[in-house]
């Protein structure tokens, strides 16, 4: 099925999923509700559905996105999350969904810490499956809402020189982006400790930008991670001192530029990767990309809703 | 109160509330919803009505299947549940429903370890009281979902020749279906080792069939409960594996009598009780039992709401 | 802004941000709520608003009071709590109400282990700020709803003798409750073993009642406070028995006085500061409050919701 109104493909696994048009339809969707939100009054592109909201790994902000949006368009929605043992086997996984699924449970936002379990669900289940975030592997609505922050701010993707910085290594923020930027056309480079870089990189063939310094320089825009304090006593970092000396964002790199666009998927580890002075910036974009994800992610459920 | 569109009693704590009439009205009741069920529209029989899910006990499938038909007939609901020691105390449990009946919360599904408690709750308190399992004891809207699937199978109860197989001891569905079936006239057996069989069986006066094999020789239907591991442990049970030689079900069986029906309250072991591959059997009747599950308590709480 | 029909402050973060004509326009909308709420009809206040239920301190009664007022009026309520150790740093606490907020979402029902932390959100982000009890600090809506139950039942607040017995030195209820009777003109004394006094008592200037007799004797009302028993390990109290005894309330005390009127904010230690056949004493108002305590906090929402 591939016609103006509808998605290429009938779930949300990964950005590679998305072609160009499914971006400009997905983000024209979420700019008519942010366009029509109006209080007092809902959208009704989900009534009568339910959406399981199912969490296997711990969620704030994502989550609550995904529940304002299923809200906002009348979706009935439930919670289902269990750090039972017997969901960690994905063979009990499958029978749990194919449980909920004969409640007549349409659609299935899922986050899980391993990598893979979305596209296992969608090819053994029928539910209507959107990635929320599975391992290190990939979390598509944050690209999308990053794509639709930076869409807004530029009026173009095409061209425009994003740095992602930080540890990309564990990030499926990054690989999620890096795959929906260059389908939309833009230029991405990489800055991070070697440590946080995957091992085999060439199969991205981007360019490593050396410290934040010339990231700044080169970018239009810079996608700051967060660094994950574990990283440092697996090993991979000296020191977090170090490595906010040298791929922490400072309020003096951004005084130097301040039409660099700042991003962030939160939360911040203010003080590490980035300076708290920072988040008061105008171009520092955290709060609208917050404010867009669930506009982003009414018009996925929206939109995916047709193949219920 | 008892006329044709009234329960007899205006609770349900036990499969024996329900006398054939009360059980004809509840499966016509559920089989109008199962008719009417469409996308987009709700049914407003608990319009204005707050239920209280009161899972004292985890639950899954039967917390969501009571959400649902809540949600889905119009109701307010409120989880409530609390590992809380405070709570574990009888006369606390009643404060603290009292507390919420002042917030004009009118209907209790009630779940909780110990048999009897939803009883204790509906003598010492005004709401209607659904019991969603209790202990050991009862969980009477299972055996109505089971004997609905039955009479919907087969057009029939009466006479129906239904061998539940597997920890009858330790099993509350074992229970109210032994009652709910008798209720309906249906000749019900039993299939069990020894050390997993009451001990004052004579009360229910059931043949006992010896192993699976003569059960599935015998009957039109296998209910087959689900083996807690805990069983082993406590010395009941030599091994899972000799359990799963005598009283599993294997795929071999059922192809031997293919007309035959398989229920199972789920979750599933499987490989223990089941063999997977009789799940894809087409008379396995798992996810239906599952399907109607929902649409029996949105009757149930629809009939009970009555009595508010 | 002060007229006729709005709060004078844009939040409600103690008893002493209200003044006397808030408490009779709190009341005045409580007493229509109470009027109306109808069975299968809802108020239409909080349409279209989100609040948000931020227990970030476990809690069953208030959070369901306000979590039913909100449904009652239309809202749409999410829940957000964390135990986890980064929400207990300040800085990260306004990070995460600033992204909840960043998905409008307009107001917070704040409780917290720490005082001053509903006074600390407020004056950092844009949310409409409700405390539902903070630290030792103060509990503004038990003392609405108390100060409520207590109109009704004497048609006054002015001159009213009120005595709060128990331990006042841990209790943000006792804080609330002297503040917002003092302001509505009300007598208060208190009554309680010195060492579960504050220790700067002068700067209430309140008279201390001996026991429990000179309690009953003395007032209109009691208003017991419940016991928490980690202040007998902590060396504040000898025994609970010598506490039930000089403090706790006897059924034999109140049946000297029948028109004593007696309040809880519960739950009850029952034995311990008030005997359990006390609860079925006309007079004894425990559940009337809760029931008050959802048409409060409904008047609350919507009064403040015009601040959004």
């Amino acid at each position: 099925m591939n016609n103006d109104n509808t998605l290429s493909k009938p779930y949300l696994l990964g950005a590679d999923d998305l072609t160009p048009q499914d971006v400009k339809l997905i983000f024209d969707k979420a700019q008519f509700f942010m366009d029509n939100f109006k209080r007092g009054e809902k959208f009704s592109d989900l009534k009568g559905i339910t959406v399981a909201l199912a969490f296997f790994e711990p969620s704030t902000r994502t989550k609550l996105s995904f529940e304002l949006a299923a809200k906002r368009l009348s979706a009935d929605s439930i919670s289902f999350a269990s750090s039972s043992s017997s969901l960690t086997k994905g063979e009990s996984l499958i029978d749990t969904l194919r449980t909920i699924e004969a409640m007549n449970v349409q659609m299935y936002v899922v986050r899980h810490v391993n990598s893979g379990v979305p596209l296992f669900l969608q090819t053994n289940t029928n539910g209507v499956i959107l990635n929320a975030g599975d391992g290190k592997h990939e979390h598509p609505t944050q690209a999308l809402l990053d794509a639709f922050t930076l869409y807004k701010h530029f009026g173009k993707l095409q061209g425009l020189k994003v740095c992602i910085a930080g540890d990309i290594l564990h990030s499926r923020v990054a690989r999620s982006n890096i795959t929906l930027l260059r389908t939309m056309g833009a230029d991405v480079a990489l800055c991070s400790p070697g440590t946080l870089l995957p091992r085999h990189l060439n199969i991205w063939d981007l360019p490593i930008l050396e410290n934040i310094d010339a990231a700044v320089e080169w970018a239009d825009v810079l996608l700051v991670l967060r660094l994950q304090r574990e990283r440092m006593e697996s090993g991979l970092l000296p020191s977090i001192r170090e490595f906010s000396k040298f791929y922490g964002v400072s309020f003096e790199q951004f005084s130097r530029k301040p039409e660099l666009v700042l991003m962030h998927p939160g939360p911040v580890n203010y003080g590490v990767e980035l300076d708290y002075r920072v988040s008061s910036y105008p171009n520092c974009l955290i709060q609208t990309q917050v404010t867009h994800g669930v506009f982003i992610r009414m018009a996925l459920l929206s939109l995916l809703s047709k193949f219920v």
